[in-house]
């Protein structure tokens, strides 16, 4: 059964920007900002090149991903979600699916990849272990 | 000499929120989001008590800080901002390093921590070491 409760799959939908860290080869901590949707129980984001994340995700799944989501706890400390897991990659479908979710962060009409003929490129699929952060899943 | 630029401190002054990575105990990313800001050359955070990110600090000091900074790039995609680093703790100064920050970060009146006598906890110090992300220092 999967650890996301509706609140925070709302979060993970409701288009905030993801901070997913990585492990890199010496077992430092790698940041990049994504977008992210849901494919089931997993959260995904699309990626037209092999990235230096995507390197650290096969030598390593073990991921964190963390995003501000709106409100503040009564100390005024606004609230964030952090999603602990664990990373695999799929080939292709990564256009499909910046466009998916490009009509989440840019707007209904925005055409994504901004190219004619973009690669398949890779999905990112994280598997959620555990959640942290301030909020309803705090 | 300082790896940070004049945009990148201004980025770290402008009152964005900060997600800090800090490595666990078995090598695993632990994210947390904290309020910043510079004293010199190192990036500051403040922390009443003796945390887990700070346990993880003293067992390893390789950090990762990253926040949205405003501003698109020509693709549409969010200017953010990754600082590399290394950190180290103090201990007391904490509240008033909050109370600073949370002139900046909640409003100029707002008095912070929100308690009578809080402990003299924790500053954080990270060291910069590079910078990545997506803008003026990308």
């Amino acid at each position: 059964m999967s650890v996301l409760t509706s609140e925070a799959r709302s979060a993970l939908t409701g288009g905030h920007l993801a901070h997913l860290t990585t492990l890199g080869r010496d077992g430092s901590p790698h940041v990049t900002i994504v977008w992210v949707g849901l494919d089931g129980d997993e959260i995904v984001s699309g990626h037209l090149g092999r990235y230096q994340k995507l390197r650290n995700i096969e030598r390593n799944p073990r991921v964190a991903l963390s995003m501000v989501t709106g409100g503040r706890n009564s100390f005024g400390l606004e609230n964030y979600l952090v999603v602990y897991g664990n990373a695999r990659i799929t080939e292709g479908g990564a256009p499909e699916l910046l466009q998916r979710l490009a009509h989440v962060y840019i707007g209904p009409d925005v055409p994504f990849p901004p190219m004619d003929s973009p690669p398949p490129g890779f999905v990112v699929r994280i598997t959620p272990r555990r959640l942290g952060g301030i909020g309803p899943w705090g």
